[in-house]
């Protein structure tokens, strides 16, 4: 019932040219894509989509296409065909179709398409007489079984495969196309035969049967493993569903006036603005795709068919006019016309990405704020990772070249399959992936590796796209690298190498070393630079990216990475080596409050000297310090014999060393005596560390403003861990301020030195009695990775014991300690936040877990209210621009509806104004 | 300027008479009973109270009186003047004062009064003239010094009273009235002359000075260490604070035609209606409450002033129709005038209570709603405690008798101080604590004792107060036995106990008996009986009250108790011994799923028939089986003999036994796998425990329907615990319906079997997402243990580590796994439920954890929502009366607000016709 009343007030189903703006969520990338392209003139081929909520009513139906689907499918069946002046299933002018997914985001590989639906024993028959060409008919005829028997029915293609190769064996062919139509008609008997044979039924020749069929697979490929592992390392939720896109065939095939290409507006690599495509003469999209043949570069179509070039070029400026955006396309060539079968935004190499950026908001094709936001925040990575060595580079052995499908440099052993990369990779060991070509079920293999090689496929192979989008070197098509995965071993020119051999790759070049390259670290652009310095500017006083830093190499790592400041500093680090690590075991073993405090005594020194050299690293920015978080039994010994050497040396009995190993051990370390309950049970602890932060701000701002010649001023800050309520924090602030005032009153240096006390907000409680807690603190300081924790009950230690299952069964979206989970953790951020600033409108908030450097999340933690995140220092930069981005959107967002609301306005005036005039006359 | 600000709004002082119905709240119990007294009729001495919000005000001032308000309390003294002629500090009529604290609830010898304050060189001799009685006024001089110089000023009272002994022993008294007024007046010499040596200042001779530092006295005693125990044993929160009521001092120890007393306006042991009160004559208040002389029945002031007797029966009555309740009082009679001084609720046995709730209703004197709304839910306990078993008790020596104190009856070997006792209950001793009397500093040591045993001290003496407040057994006033603390032992008609000595107590007859008496289960009395009537009625429909129950055995105690249902059925428990545990040890070890099944199918019958016997226990009412919960190597044996015998029998490796005890260990069992987690990597295990539940509920409905000869139906419940997601729930929740499904449809029995699915609330994901999750919820079961634990990230196992520096501390108010957090972990409950409710308008809440039991949280609980609670059996009546209380409670407040619109509204109409009559004139 409710599905029929839905029925009536939802259309599930759009013609192209109906199609326009309605975009990506509701009909997917394909069919938005050529909604948009229609709608500015374009040419493409007719056709339909059929929407995403219709595969979300799929499932709803207990995964049947409900009987008013069905029909209204038909509708526009009838429409296109209208449109066409062909007829699905005719006799004369028969409508072939193509029947393709298309989800919201381009899953590459992932989803299944089927080609020339509509052929029958009978319409293959009008095709041949309508091209002339009974061969291409048959080959068509034969390609849509296969399609449909693979992919639609779901059988493997193998002994289909192996009947054609038995033909061309038999026949001694090399090549596909020399098979000739009786030979195709006697294969597809055979493929016929085949089909009843495993379905106990013939194979269906009614093409709306054909067609239904095909729409249901679609749906289905939706849950299929490969897809749901694609959404789980994309973070792509497993609700949204994917649309279908049905349209009138177009023949690259059919002879040297017809061909196929992929290509993208700007160069993928270097984003140089210049088109940059392959073509491949008389052949279907799926030979390109699929990396069978090598196309050629698009300077071929040029010269074969110049003015199918210019207008190819023309669609290309077209398309980024609208879209604001580099765009990727698929076109095929009919006859010598041109239709445009996709489009996109273009995937890019974070180099090029920022070029293009740069160059979108100078051509005056986006503002510089929108172009930020065309970058993806998470490949800046690309550009940190490292660099061959020149020097090493110019005395290494280049054996051959592909192409460089994917920057950075790897060095690594061979691997020949991907369940081996993955295995050695897990175990330690560097790989580099060599394969004939990829495939969607290397996925796992690939983010294993190093770098990824391949003997065939072109720049939009599978593994050259997969590889970009993951940020993994690749070279692709190295045609002199013969691969034989079966022997586990490639020869190139000649040589052999095995799995023990090692080889360099450069993404970049495309070029293949033999032996290890030295690398160093990578050097960032004069383009990475003006796109630092554009986000900056826009999350200037919004969004802050500080970092998370223990020692003072990685607070310079941090400041040169652009850090606002130090986020984050561990003090548990500090205690876990040589005569620290002893002081800190005595003063655990203390029997008496004053023996614990004769040890802190002596360890304030070195926490000192610590912080200290912090503060001179990075010239008196942020600090910002966080008391002793883990359980004290970590710092104790387990074995026996250490046992007995810490009795004997702090002259106890091994007993009573053991009772208090007893005494402190958790049952659940992480829900355990740790974080700022030390301080209430020890409040030595807290006014040691106090002390050592105080003294080395005192010191490290005279030795600065010594140095720097002027008076510097440090504010100090100390961050008090797992808060649970309000009169707890103040407990220990308490402490920390009786032990700083007094330090700082006495100081012959600076009587006034600034410091502030701030928490981390990482359990539920200290989340929903925010309000309270934000009366004591100067700043919240989120840990997501230990809210995460205790918001599922699921512990970091533990949950890959199940947490693969979760992703597998689509029980979760994605992993919440890489990204932040709406819904839960953030929900808990969101009301805190909210509600902190409502008691202390001085209250600053920000971030210093994991999903602190994670750009999806720094999206949400802007919408929340949060002022700053901090990160590691590699992820500084892709903060940044994540920060800018998020304050661009929202910039954006307000400007959009100020804009409508401005029209809307304009418009109510204009027809007052009208109606004036009307009432004046 | 805050605190400025507020003066010119806030008034903090208040006469007596001004006071009326301002409520203890402000005026804590004391000061606000006092002015209720005043506003009907009854005498009292003239006074003031200085409200909680001033001590409120003192702490937020720095722990300092502002000039503001000691302004306001000097206008109310002068206004006390007036009232009652007398002057403070004046040389003729001097105003003499007591200063007690008065919290909101009772708090028995926690805080501090000083009495006589105003006295000094010149005033006594006034109070010499006045009463002619020169012993008596230094006397009286003495006990303010000794209570002054104690209490205000924090000095030990030893020296002190080793000066008076002194005297004594030189002088050969005996008792301290034989200390003649010079003798007195020597005395106060050397008091001031200690009290100068020990401050460097004369003891103050200003009335004014006296009394402002007796009331900062006050203020800081709110957070004296005794103050802070019992608060934390009684759930008081630390910011009430306490007020300060200053009152002329009435003298009971003027001669013979005084004296004074306390007393019950019913009897507090077994709820009898009539007075039941004690009197001493010539005697201050402070003799009496210490225990330090045992006073005479109220019977001597009938026989010596039958008028006064009369009066103050006068007043007992007129106190319960005011408070419809009854009450407890001190009075004073000065020269055979009554004053009465004091009430407040009456603390009472349980069975007095039942009994006085019955009577209360049937006088008329409240409602039964608002009559069980007297009743301590707590106190059930006592009722369901075992009694001596009546042949033994025959058979038993009874040695000795003291007052029957606090019911009960108690069995254990001796202690003889606090410590000890604490001690030796931790290591699983069972002792009863002997004292000659005892102190608040021994309140840990009575709460670990089963029973106590004083040698002094009446009904209202300390040990027989908070016995019965905690229900603990107690016994005191025993004259007979002589306590030698010091030597641990006790002389009882001539035999010496020792440590390793057992006795028996019944604190209901005051008897002690040597050796061991068997106990019986409780009985529960006619009134029980009765008040559960009345609670059932009360909160039927509202609150149900269901039973946590793993056997038979359980589930029939929690029928006995009255719970509506077995709202959690644990599962884990079932698979602890024997041949079961080696199926799941096996079961655990599987290598795969195929071999994981044959073990549990093996498993099946025995949950089955666990459940069938479960069903057959509780005749069909509702069994809620919880899936498997704990992380699977609870199963595993961890001793290196096991682990070898389990490998051998299993014909596995010990290597791979170990292997597989590592991959299952947790390093945070909570946050490990666990809950529903087991199930979504196990689907086998749920569906087994599914088909055990099903075919149990199938199995016992053709049992139950044969024995009762009709058809009997059963609704099976299964709950999942540990839900994060409402994907993960649906995801277990279809396994279990596939499964119970093809059951029913399979079964000859019952093919319409219902059976609905729950879910535990337990993380705090799940109560963020509760919108969600409840659309795949019959019902949400609350496991506020876990949720707590999440909330906090306080591990149950780990929290003793720390929790009592925080309860110390007062960082927290209570252990918030006795009762529910309002805060942190009930404001995610109440949220949830709404958020629940709102998306599935038929869902059922409940608790099952530790909290589901406590009176307070049941109470929250109802606010929140929440339509049942769980608890064990023991605990069943106790919230049955509760959740009753919470209901009523609700009722009157809503009824009270009606009334208050009603009259309103009446108000407003008659406002109305007045000016419409006016109108029409």
């Amino acid at each position: 019932m409710a599905a029929k009343s839905e029925k009536k007030t939802k259309q599930y189903v759009y013609l192209f040219k109906e199609a326009h703006g309605l975009g990506k969520e509701l009909l997917g990338g394909k069919g938005s894509g050529l909604a948009e392209m229609h709608s500015i003139g374009i040419n493409i081929p007719e056709g339909f989509t059929i929407t995403t909520e219709a595969c979300t009513l799929y499932y709803n139906s207990h995964e049947k296409i409900p009987a008013f689907l069905e029909k209204e499918i038909l509708t526009k069946l009838h429409e296109l065909e209208k449109l066409t002046g062909k007829k699905f299933g005719g006799k004369e002018n028969p409508l072939l179709l193509s029947v393709r997914s298309g989800a919201r985001v381009s899953m590459p590989g992932m989803m299944d398409t089927i080609l020339n639906l509509g052929l029958n024993d009978e319409t293959v028959e009008a095709l041949k007489r309508k091209t002339n060409n009974g061969r291409f008919a048959y080959d068509c005829y034969r390609r849509f079984m296969l399609m449909f028997t693979n992919i639609a029915m779901g059988l493997s293609r193998d002994e289909m495969d192996a009947m054609l190769d038995e033909l061309k064996k038999a026949k001694g062919y090399k090549n596909d196309y020399e098979v000739t139509e009786d030979e195709l008609k006697e294969l597809i008997k055979k493929y016929k035969a085949y089909y009843k044979s495993k379905f106990k039924t013939d194979f269906p020749s009614d093409p709306i049967a054909q067609l239904m069929t095909a729409i249901r697979a679609i749906f289905r490929s939706w849950n299929n493993p490969r897809a749901i592992l694609f959404r789980r390392l994309n973070n792509i939720p497993g609700d949204w569903g994917t649309a279908v896109t049905v349209m009138q065939m177009a023949y690259g095939n059919m002879g040297e006036k017809s061909g196929t290409g992929v290509g993208f507006t700007r160069s993928a690599s270097t984003g140089e603005n210049k088109i940059s495509a392959e073509f491949l003469q008389n052949a279907q999209g799926e030979d390109v795709v699929a990396g069978i043949r090598t196309p050629d570069d698009i300077s071929k179509l040029h010269k074969l068919m110049p003015k199918v070039y210019d207008e190819l070029v023309k669609d290309a400026k077209k398309l980024e006019r609208h879209y604001h955006d580099m765009q990727d396309f698929e076109f095929t060539v009919e006859e010598g016309k041109l239709f445009m079968l996709q489009t996109r935004s273009a995937k890019r190499t974070a180099k090029a990405a920022l070029k293009i950026a740069i160059d979108l908001a100078k051509e005056g094709i986006c503002t510089q704020e929108e172009a930020l936001t065309k970058i993806d925040a998470h490949s800046l990575d690309q550009l940190l990772h490292p660099t061959f060595v020149e020097a090493d580079l110019k005395k290494a052995i280049a054996i051959a070249q592909g192409n460089p499908a994917s920057p950075g440099s790897a060095v690594g052993h061979l691997s020949f399959d991907a369940a081996d990369a993955k295995a050695r990779h897990d175990a330690g060991e560097k790989v580099i992936l060599v394969r004939a070509e990829t495939a969607p079920e290397d996925l796992e293999g690939m983010v294993s590796s190093e770098g990824v090689l391949t003997m065939r496929g072109g720049m939009t192979s599978h593994a050259a796209v997969v590889a970009r989008g993951m940020g993994i070197c690749a070279v692709t098509g190295c045609g002199a690298a013969i691969v034989d995965e079966k022997n586990r071993k490639v020869t190139i020119n000649g040589k052999t190498y095995g799995e023990k051999d090692t080889l360099s790759l450069n993404g970049s070049t495309g070029m293949i070393y033999e032996g290890a390259i030295a690398t160093e670290p990578a050097h960032m652009t004069g383009d990475f630079a003006t796109i630092m310095k554009w986000a900056d500017k826009i999350r200037a006083g919004k969004m802050m990216v500080e970092a998370n830093a223990d020692t003072p190499a990685e607070a310079i790592n941090a400041v040169n990475f652009g850090a606002d400041g130090i986020g984050l500093c561990r003090t548990e680090h500090m205690f876990r080596n040589g005569e620290r690590l002893d002081m800190m075991q005595r003063m655990i073993l203390a029997d008496t409050t004053e023996e614990r405090i004769k040890w802190l005594d002596m360890l304030e020194p070195y926490q000192e000297e610590d912080f200290y050299q912090m503060y001179l690293a990075i010239g008196g920015i942020n600090l910002n310090v966080r008391l002793l978080d883990p359980p004290l039994d970590e710092y104790l010994p387990r074995e026996a014999d250490k046992i007995a050497t810490l009795a004997k040396e702090t002259g106890k009995t091994v007993e009573d060393v053991n009772k208090r190993i007893a005494e402190l051990h958790m049952t659940n370390p992480m829900m355990g005596l740790r974080g700022c309950r030390l301080d209430v049970v020890y409040p030595e602890i807290g006014r040691m560390q106090t002390t050592a932060v105080i003294k080395a701000a005192l010191r490290a701002e005279k030795t600065l403003s010594e140095k720097k010649g002027k008076k510097v001023h440090i504010t100090a800050s100390i961050m008090v861990p797992q808060v649970v309520e309000a009169r707890e924090l103040k407990f220990v602030k308490d402490l920390i301020c009786e032990t700083a005032d007094k330090i700082i009153a006495a100081s012959d240096y600076d009587k006034k030195l600034k410091y502030k006390v701030g928490t981390m907000i990482e359990t539920p409680r200290a989340a929903v009695t925010a309000g309270e807690i934000a009366k004591h603190a100067a700043y919240f300081s989120y840990g997501t990775n230990d809210l995460t924790q205790f918001t599922f009950g699921f512990s970091r230690n533990d949950y890959s014991s199940y947490i693969t299952q979760y992703l597998d069964n689509n029980l979760i979206d994605f992993d919440p300690f890489k990204t932040v989970d709406p819904a839960g953790v953030g929900r808990l951020i969101e009301l805190s936040v909210r509600e902190g600033k409502a008691t202390n409108p001085e209250l600053v908030c920000g971030i210093c877990g994991e999903t602190g450097g994670d750009p999806e999340s720094i999206g949400h933690f802007y919408e929340y209210g949060c002022d700053y995140v901090s990160c590691s220092p590699f992820r500084v930069p892709g903060a940044r621009l994540a920060a800018a981005q998020a304050v661009a959107k929202a910039n954006m967002a307000k400007a959009a509806s100020e804009t409508k609301a401005a029209k809307k306005t304009k418009k109510v005036a204009k027809k007052a104004s009208k109606k004036a005039d009307k009432k004046s006359k």
